[in-house]
């Protein structure tokens, strides 16, 4: 047997990675659920057929959404995740002593059960007694608050699916509303390589920076997703993702990460010549 | 019709990019040379199957390789590029008035006279009244010069095939008596991600070291190259390549460049953990 898993990055270019086995497959209420099992990236997590996370390449998105906005606010404690149903993000939140409580907003609880059977090491800390899981949609969930959460972490899907809602201005707007004054929020900010991925780049800057006075992206590798060059929003009410980042501060926690560092955190804002083009033609 | 060409990454993972039509095929001496024509990377040069440069992405490479040490040696006049017969190394070169010479040593003809027929953007310059081509080993021509070169660039192929006398100790050590006691050398690192590649990363760096007293490794993002995490090696005798870097002076030679500037240069020497800590493994 030779099973091969393929994602379309265009048309015409695919990333294909042999797969020992499947684990699971369903049909949730929203999407097409898949567990893989492979030689070089460990298991697998597909939605609609689109690789969400591997188990070899997750910790540099999680590390990076996470660690980012957690370093610059001085003393993050409540804390909203939106998607982020697989518990990598919560997993790296829950690494801090300062953080109080989690809501994570999944509006699939089946990719929550899925990955808590197959994915333990993504969804390790799910039930840790900060985290508090709602099965709901982000973009109704949000609506209700008001100047209550030190940090909003958007671990969205793409911009079409069941995530679509939140790449609305009307989410980001009401993303501000739910922060404190001096609130951050980070986002997933998609791919600036491929034509298409830089048209939803420019989708989602374009609204976010309508609701929020800072805004600015940063970049990581990451080999399983799209030309592998993926970028993330930070904005904020208050704070300046470099200068408001106390390195010394952060280092003392003692959090051992394998793609996040401090020195890293301040360089992943310097943006190659074009994607900084992508982003200035809508600001 | 419906070609694929696929570039295995590891055993099981390969990129594949649909192809419009093939533009050459030939078995030179020492390779097999290719060129393809594709939808979303454009034109494509693969040598014994392995991909060398898109038109789409090839900017990236060739900016970084070049315009880092280029920006750091305050006069920069004699240059030697060993393998980069495809011209991009030198195109890049091209756009600096105070390059006097450039000697370019490429093992393969065959690659120079077919880049120059398909890829005429790319080799754009290898026709420079300031470019001599040699068609010869790069390790036996590097053998005859001391003192003589400000900059050296190896942009060379894979530790395997024919250029992996480029990756000796030998080789290195006589870039640096080549180079004048101010000169630097920028060379191609592989690519830290997957297994093998991160073992050829700790090869290159561990040769790199102990013929040059200063060695760092910086990144950047190439989506056609396995993970689409690369790597490069500044080495010199004398300049730091983030404390010598005078950015007024880069900036001011007003070279319009895609990928490269100037606060990109610095940060790309900040590295994600696992990176850092691979590369430590062999100083």
């Amino acid at each position: 047997m030779n099973l091969v898993f393929t994602e379309k990055h265009t048309e015409n270019v695919g990333l294909s990675i042999g797969v020992t086995r499947q684990l699971y497959s369903g049909q949730s209420e929203f999407q097409l659920i898949e567990v893989f099992e492979s030689e070089d990236f460990g298991r697998f997590l597909a939605l609609d057929g689109f690789m969400m996370l591997t188990e070899k390449d997750e910790f540099i998105y999680h590390e990076m959404i996470v660690h980012v906005p957690m370093a610059v606010h001085p003393n993050p404690r409540n804390i909203l995740i939106i998607g982020g149903g697989d518990g990598g993000a919560v997993r790296e939140l829950c690494r801090y002593k300062s953080v109080e409580h989690i809501d994570l907003v999944e509006i699939d609880e089946q990719v929550v059960q899925v990955c808590k059977e197959h994915l333990p090491t993504v969804a390790s800390d799910l039930d840790d007694s900060r985290v508090k899981i709602h099965y709901e949609d982000g973009l109704r969930y949000i609506r209700r608050f008001t100047d209550y959460y030190d940090l909003i972490i958007v671990d969205s899907t793409d911009p079409f699916g069941p995530g679509e809602g939140l790449f609305t201005k009307e989410f980001y707007g009401n993303c501000n509303k739910a922060l404190k004054e001096d609130g951050i929020l980070s986002n997933q900010h998609e791919s600036p390589f491929y034509p298409l991925d830089a048209s939803a780049v420019r989708q989602i800057h374009k609204r976010v920076i309508t609701s929020f006075p800072l805004c600015r992206v940063y970049q990581a590798h990451i080999p399983t997703y799209p030309s592998g060059h993926w970028l993330f929003g930070f904005s904020s009410k208050k704070y300046h993702p470099v200068k408001d980042l106390d390195c010394q501060k952060w280092e003392e926690l003692g959090l051992k990460t394998r793609y996040y560092n401090t020195k890293l955190h301040k360089a992943s804002f310097a943006l190659p010549t074009y994607v900084e083009e992508l982003i200035r033609e809508v600001e």
